[in-house]
C-alpha cells in the first residue's frame, strides 16, 4: 500500500498524539450536584465543615459515661439511673450526671457528659426508672467524633475523579449541592464517502447508510464528550476542507472517517495536513483492524482520520480517541478498564509484529467462562453487535492457543 | 436484636424476591435510535432487507472474472483489458466481458460479469489498456456477497440487548432510525428519619443532610432507571404510609431508606407489610453492611427497606436493586459484572455465616494490581468515595489472607 510510508505500534502512535496536544488547563462550568453523575470533577472539593459535626452514637443503645462502666458484666451488673431519652434531630436538653444513662438511638446526639454508648443488647432494664449494664464500655466506643468522617478543610474528593453514585452522596452530605465539573470536549463528527447515504434514506443499488456517524458519536457521547455532527460529506477536498474548518473551529476536536477507497484516504489525509500545525503525526498504524488511521494535531487541536469501515472505525475509536477525551477530562491515565479472565475456545494465530484486536463473545458454560472469537471475512458491523469483549494480540506474539488463560477488555 | 426474627442470606433473599415479583411482561415504548444508547432492546430486531444488498469489493483492485486468473504467476503474469473504473456510490453502467478488469475500490460494486477482485498489490500497470495479474484469485474473492452479513428476515439483535455503540451502528445500516426499547422502570425514593434535612439547607445541631436520595437516585439513573424523589419523611407511620401508597401507585417499585433508629425501623416494616399483598418477604439479611433490609412485594410491586446508613444503603442497593431493575428491563440474568483480579494487601478476617462485602482500593504499583481494603469505624460516606471496588467475601470463608489474587468487581 504505497500510501503508508511507515506503520507505527499503536502505544508510540498514542504517546505521540498525547504529547503533540497542549496542556491549556481544564475548562470548567459550575452545575447542580443532582446532575453531575458521570461528569468529572474539577478542582479538587475541600470540605467547608467538619463530618458529623456532633458526636453521633452508631447503635441504638445507652449513653453513658464510660468510666461507670468500668467492671460491669453479666454476673455483676452495673446499675444506672435511666434519664431522658435523646431525641433524634435536635440536640439533647440535658446534661449527663455519673451513674446516669441516657436512651439514644442510631444516628442520635450523645449528650454532654456521655462519651460512650453501651449497645441495647449489652443492658437489661429493671425499671423506668433503672438499668443494669452488662458490659464495660472504652471512652468514644459506638460514637463517631467530630471531624471523624471528614475534617473541615480537608481535600475529600480529588480533581480529575469521575463522580458515581458515592461522590454525588459525598458532595450532598457537605451541602454540596452544586459542583465545577470538567466542560464536556465538544467532538466534530464528518462521515466522508460518495456512496455514503442518510440511514433515513432507502440507498440506491451501490450507496450504504451512514453507520459511523452514529455508532462514533453513542461511543463518545458515552465516554463523556459532547458528540456534533456534521453530516456526510462527498470524496472530494474542497467541502471536506470547508466543513473540516468549520468543525475545528467550533469543537474541541474533529473525528473524521474517511471514505472507503484509497483516493478517498488520500483526500482525508491531504485535508487534515493542511488544517494547521503541527499536522500529520501519524499515517498508519500497525494494528489489525485499523491500519490506515490517521492522528494529527491542527492548531492545537487532535484531528483524526478513521478508517471509513464500521467495525476499524469503533476500534480504533476506542483506542485512540477515548484516550484523548480521557485527557480533555483531566481524568487519570492509569485508570482502570474492566475485564474479565476467559478460557479461550480456538487458537488464534496472529502475525507476530502486528498488534491484533478480536471481538470475543463471552459466554458462562459448565466449563466456566468461555471466549469465543468472532470470526468474520471483512469485519461487519453485526459481527461486532454479537461480540461482548476486545482481546488484545501484542505485537510480539504469534497467537494464542485454545485453553489460555486470556484478559478480555469489556468494552 | 429482637427486631431480626431470621437473616436470609443475601442470594436466597435476591432469588424470593425476584420470583414474587410477577411475570408482567415488558412495558416497551418506541424511540429514536439516536437517542437509544443505554437502552434495552424490546423486541427482536428483524433485517428488513440483506447487507450488503449488492456484492462489495473489499479491498482496491481490479474487478475480474476469476477463470482468467487461474495461471497467473509472478513469471506469467496473465493479461487483461482495462476497461471502465467502478464509481462510488452507483451500480456499474458496463458489464465485464472475459479477459477484462475493471478498477475498483473499497466498498465499490462488482459489475456483472465479475465474480472476484485481484488486490491492487498483485497487479502492475502495463498501459491504460493494460493490466498484469500476478496471482490467481478464487470465486468470490476479496468480495461481500449480497446478505453475507446478513440475510433479510434474519433476527440481528435479540430482545433483551443493552444498546450499545455497536447496536446503534447496526440499527442505522438497517434504517432503523426508531427502536423498540424497555420502557425505563420508574422508582420512587423516600428517605426517612427525623434527623435528615434537604442538602441544600444548614443542619441545626443533631440534624444531618440526605444523602441517600440522592445517591441511590444516580444509582438507578445510572443502572436504567427513572428515579422519582418523593421527600424526606419523618419517623412516623401515617405520613410515611401516605406517601408510600401514592409512590406505589406512580411508580414500578419504591424504595425507602429507613430512619437510623430500631423504632423507625420498626415504622418502616409495618408499613411496607401494609401496602399490600403478598407482604414483607424478608426482613434482615445475613451481609454485612446492611443486616436490616427488608425485601417485599406489595400489590405486585416491588418495595425495599434500605438501611438508614448511606454505605449500607448503597452496598444493598447494588446487591438487591440493581437485580431488580435487570429484571424489570428484561436484561439476560447472567449478564457480565465487570471485575479485575488483584492482590490484595491485608488479611481480611471474616465472621463465617455472614456474607461480607469489603470497600476496596484497586493501586497500580511496581507489583501489579494491589486491593487494598478501606477501613472505617463506622461504614463513612467519604470512605466509600475512596474505594473504586467491592469485595465480597462469601458466608462459608472465614476470610482471606495479604497476597491473595482476589476477583474485585468494578461498581
Amino acid at each position: 500500500m504505497p500510501e503508508f510510508l511507515k506503520l507505527i505500534p499503536p502505544d508510540d502512535a498514542k504517546r505521540l498524539l498525547l504529547q503533540n496536544i497542549p496542556a491549556n488547563g481544564l475548562v470548567s462550568e459550575i452545575i447542580e450536584t443532582v446532575h453531575a453523575l458521570g461528569r468529572v470533577i474539577a478542582q479538587d472539593i475541600i470540605a467547608p465543615h467538619p463530618l458529623p459535626t456532633f458526636p453521633r452514637s452508631t447503635v441504638d443503645g445507652f449513653a453513658v459515661y464510660s468510666d461507670d462502666t468500668f467492671s460491669a458484666s453479666d454476673s455483676q451488673p452495673v446499675y444506672l439511673s435511666r434519664v431522658s431519652e435523646v431525641p433524634m434531630g435536635t440536640a439533647p436538653s440535658f446534661k449527663l450526671a455519673p451513674a446516669q444513662a441516657a436512651s439514644i438511638h442510631t444516628g442520635g446526639m450523645l449528650p454532654d457528659g456521655a462519651d460512650a454508648v453501651i449497645m441495647l443488647e449489652y443492658t437489661q432494664t429493671v425499671s423506668e426508672r433503672e438499668i443494669e449494664i452488662l458490659r464495660p464500655v472504652a471512652v468514644g466506643e459506638n460514637v463517631i467524633k467530630i471531624g471523624e468522617d471528614v475534617e473541615a478543610g480537608q481535600a475529600v474528593i480529588p480533581q480529575g475523579r469521575l463522580i458515581r453514585p458515592e461522590e454525588i452522596g459525598g458532595l450532598m452530605a457537605l451541602g454540596l449541592t452544586h459542583v465545577q465539573v470538567v466542560k464536556k470536549p465538544r467532538v466534530g463528527i464528518i462521515s466522508c464517502g460518495d456512496e455514503v447515504v442518510s440511514p433515513d434514506k432507502l440507498p440506491e443499488v451501490g450507496q450504504v447508510r451512514d453507520i459511523n456517524s452514529y455508532s462514533l458519536a453513542a461511543l463518545i457521547d458515552k465516554a463523556g464528550g459532547e458528540s456534533i455532527q456534521y453530516g456526510i460529506v462527498p470524496d472530494e477536498s474542497e467541502s471536506l476542507m470547508k466543513i473540516a474548518r468549520r468543525a475545528l473551529i467550533e469543537c474541541e476536536f474533529v473525528v473524521i472517517t474517511a471514505g472507503s477507497s484509497a483516493s478517498a484516504r488520500d483526500i482525508t489525509v491531504t485535508v487534515i495536513a493542511s488544517l494547521g500545525k503541527p499536522g500529520v503525526l501519524v499515517h498508519g498504524v500497525n494494528v489489525r483492524p485499523g491500519k490506515p488511521t490517521i492522528l494529527a494535531v491542527c492548531d492545537d487541536k487532535p484531528v483524526f482520520g478513521l478508517p471509513g469501515n464500521p467495525v476499524s472505525a469503533l476500534v480504533i475509536a476506542r483506542l485512540f480517541v477515548i484516550p484523548v477525551i480521557d485527557h480533555l477530562l483531566g481524568l487519570p491515565t492509569d485508570r482502570l478498564h474492566p475485564s474479565v479472565i476467559a478460557k479461550l475456545t480456538t487458537n488464534l494465530p496472529s502475525q507476530a509484529g502486528q498488534e491484533d484486536w478480536i471481538a470475543i463473545r463471552l459466554v458462562n458454560s459448565p466449563q466456566g467462562r468461555m471466549a469465543e472469537p468472532i470470526f468474520g471475512k471483512s469485519n461487519l458491523i453485526f459481527n461486532l453487535c454479537e461480540a461482548n469483549g476486545l482481546l488484545r494480540i501484542p505485537a510480539n506474539s504469534t497467537g494464542m492457543s485454545a485453553g489460555d488463560a486470556v484478559e478480555v477488555l469489556l468494552p
